[in-house]
């Protein structure tokens, strides 16, 4: 019962087979953005809850600004980049109108606005209003808000013209207040990847040709997909007093003198549930971890003899009913009672390629012997797939049940990460050959078919252009190094810095 | 302690003051928006989570659908209004280039693109292609986004060029169905502001001149301002064919014919906190609800004699733990030990005026005689604001001290509109010497300055203009009709319906 396309023999189609299979998102008629289905909305929504929570224990606080920034806004950052030009929506006209017939736009703007493709500027023109002096700091916040960035070649949920996310922006009164904020917000993104969407990550810092503009550090996490390829999934910005001097933002230190507030800004976005995808789902369809499944465990009546429907739905209903009561992860159990008029077949096959993590069915033999068969999604391809346990059984244990397949779920991951991550290659020469075979890599034992390579850089302007031409990044420079022995992967000179070279999304 | 201007001095300007004293939002520099501060975001967070379990068990999914609307899905709308001009805004390009050091918009769009007003048309459009057989019905979805409309007067809450919303969106196989789905939603909507906000409405459903463009019926709910003015709180629509036949939403009903969809769609926004602020505040600042308080209960250390502060802090954060492990209306309370350094009584005029409903100060003397001494935010103006209590009582009492703060903001409210709708006009005559003299009727005992009137109304066409030349309208027509009896109030002639007649926002 494989999708349409496997992960072995057409990943890029798999992704999307996986997304209609599961019905998360679908494109839209309005040109490059998607329309997020009740399933994938539920996942971001609990992506949400879980986030926001840590985002409120560090002691952020939600707001919201406008999504028109004036266009002048842009302008001193325009001055100081050559050859700028940005993909972005702008709005020039406030009105519609019907000339002869036809729809035309009307009553043009005196400044045309830009649609946020994030809100730093308009952020810190608010900040600017709000400083005066270092007891008006820190302030941190956060909002959750839709951002916008034309994107010329759309994918579902990693480059959408429209996304969601959500962006947190602080202002500090020291540097290195400021530099640990951002470095304590890439370990809240840390947390939420690893322990809520069971997806490992590395920990890092983008080398400084490839940071946020204006950026004095950008730290990131990174992710591996199953085929190889990194995924950012989120970063964190430290932005010393560069945005702050070019908004203005002031204030009166300790010391009565005036000074430039220090800066951070952090964000993630829909893009996590490509990474959530890619990471977990398999060639039948979604896997959901337990902690982000907008339901959990999926009750189907099986409703062969009709004379037993009541008896049935009696049983699953107090099924249903017992398992609300209970909590995991700090939250009552989410429980579906499938009882729509459609053949159990077709449902459980339905919720499989969602990926629900337990699909209970309910036919007249469980209740006459008081059990519950049930299939744990991960273990679809094993002897796990069908089970059955004592009703008293299986509601007892229904909880470490959803804490095992959370923590399988991201010891597959981490397996699958640990075994590609290729630190045997030394030389520029083994480099370049690796790459050049990637392609053609055997997907044997689930390996993927490119890997990250750990290994050596020496930092040179020259060696940026040879990425490009080998169509490769230096996603990260990892937290952990190892000292300065060695050869440049990409020069062959005397190298800095370990770093991660990989294929991105 | 009054802010600058009181309900009777100038009540447009005292509804701007309590927003700026609360610190709830402000004015920003992307013109006609709002930027939505922690305590006014933190309030609409509350309205949302309420909401959003609400409109769950009423079984509704969230979702989300793009922003950007392509024009032509205004085209078949726009032919079929006389003199068609919607202010919206329009996004014509899709790129930002320095040209000649000006930046210019650039790469313009083959088709301009709408940013929603409101939803239907692009949500119709993906209902057209989800919906085949009876068996896909109904569909019930829901989504929070923000909305544009281009207003030209903008206030903060009320009328903002972008505001947030949540708009819900239904099909079905039924007239009576989807008719029935309006009516709940209404139901749902009043459930929210009455028990949750503390604000009564009146329910009924809009004059047929006044409806949605499309709708067969407009529900809605109406509340009383502090000046006697109506807000419009929420809407629902029942949408009979009339979008599915403009967007061509079929299915195959159960006699194997094709049909036309039945449909709904109802929304509240972010204006929902402006009515709740001239609900509730007074000429001290806001009053918050504990159902909707970002915190509930303030604890501030008055620091007099400075070797008791660390015996003062113990004292405190031991009174939020207690009271953070208990109970109200579902949840956690929500406590803030405010710890700033600070003046204690320019703290507690802070948060007085937020209008959090219970500020306690911690001194030497309290903790002496394990007492805590907490004000009560909706008693300032008598006996009942500075109490003392035993630290026990305190704790025990906390949750219902919160309920009868609730239930007290609810009768208060009520109490206010019930003694002004005034249903004593039963002329024509009456009515326009009521209007004429309203703007100078005088502010005693607590009445504001203009009142519902609820009196008869013939439905004649002519009566439109009418209301346009007094400037009033006719909010609703309630659900509580008392027959047909008596004369309409604008024209003089026989009457048919009793409706409301006011001023509104």
């Amino acid at each position: 019962m494989s999708l349409k396309n496997t992960r072995e023999s057409n990943y890029p189609e798999w992704y999307q087979n996986v997304i209609t299979a599961a019905d998360m998102a679908e494109v839209s008629s309005s040109p490059g953005c998607m329309v997020i289905k009740p399933w994938g909305y539920g996942i971001w929504e609990r992506i949400q809850r879980l986030l926001d929570d840590k985002i409120k224990e560090t002691s952020h606080e939600n707001c919201y600004f406008p999504m028109f920034i004036p266009l002048s806004f842009f302008q001193k950052e325009a001055e100081h980049v050559e050859g700028f030009a940005k993909e972005m929506a702008i709005v020039t006209h406030s009105r519609l109108s019907l000339v002869d017939g036809k729809l035309t736009p009307a009553s043009p703007l005196d400044e045309p606005l830009v649609v946020r493709p994030t809100s730093e500027t308009i952020i810190a023109d608010s900040f600017a209003k709000w400083v005066h002096s270092y007891r008006d700091l820190p302030i941190m916040i956060n909002q959750w808000a839709n951002v916008v960035r034309w994107e010329m070649r759309p994918r579902l949920f990693l480059r959408t013209r429209e996304f969601l996310w959500q962006e947190g922006h602080t202002a500090h009164s020291s540097f290195e207040e400021a530099e640990h904020e951002a470095e304590t917000m890439l370990k809240v993104y840390e947390d939420l990847c690893v322990n809520d969407m069971a997806m490992p990550v590395i920990k890092g810092k983008k080398p400084d040709f490839d940071k946020f503009p204006g950026a004095v550090t950008t730290y990131c996490i990174e992710a591996m997909m199953q085929d190889g390829r990194a995924l950012q999934a989120g970063t964190s910005h430290f932005l010393g007093q560069n945005f702050a001097k070019s908004a203005n933002i002031k204030f009166i230190n300790t010391h009565n003198e005036q000074e430039y507030a220090y800066t951070s800004s952090w964000g993630v976005s829909t893009r996590l549930i490509g990474g959530l995808i890619m990471t977990h789902a398999d060639d039948e369809g979604m896997c959901v971890p337990p902690k982000l499944a907008p339901y959990q465990v999926i009750i189907i009546p099986i409703l062969k003899d009709k004379s037993k429907t009541d008896e049935i739905f009696s049983y699953a209903e107090k099924l249903r009913n017992t398992l609300k009561s209970l909590s995991f992860a700090g939250e009552k159990l989410r429980v579906k009672f499938d009882n729509r008029p459609k053949e159990a077949i077709d449902k459980m096959w339905e919720w499989t390629r969602k990926g629900a993590p337990i699909i209970v069915e309910i036919g007249a033999k469980d209740l006459e012997k008081n059990m519950v068969m049930f299939r744990n999604r991960i273990h679809i391809n094993d002897n796990g797939w069908k089970n059955f346990e004592s009703y008293t059984d299986f509601c007892n244990s229904i909880c470490d049940k959803l804490q095992n397949i959370q923590t399988t779920m991201l010891h597959r991951a981490q397996h699958l990460m640990e075994n590609n991550i290729i630190t045997e290659i030394r030389s520029k020469d083994d480099f370049e050959a690796y790459f050049t075979n990637a392609n053609t890599y055997l997907n044997q034992n689930h390996k993927p078919k490119v890997a990250f390579i750990r290994g050596k850089w020496c930092e040179d302007e020259d060696t940026i252009e040879k990425l490009k031409e080998m169509r490769i990044n230096i996603r990260c420079i990892p937290f952990d190094q190892t000292g300065t022995e060695g050869e440049c992967l990409l020069s062959g000179r005397k190298a800095t810095l370990d770093v991660i070279y990989a294929r991105s999304y």
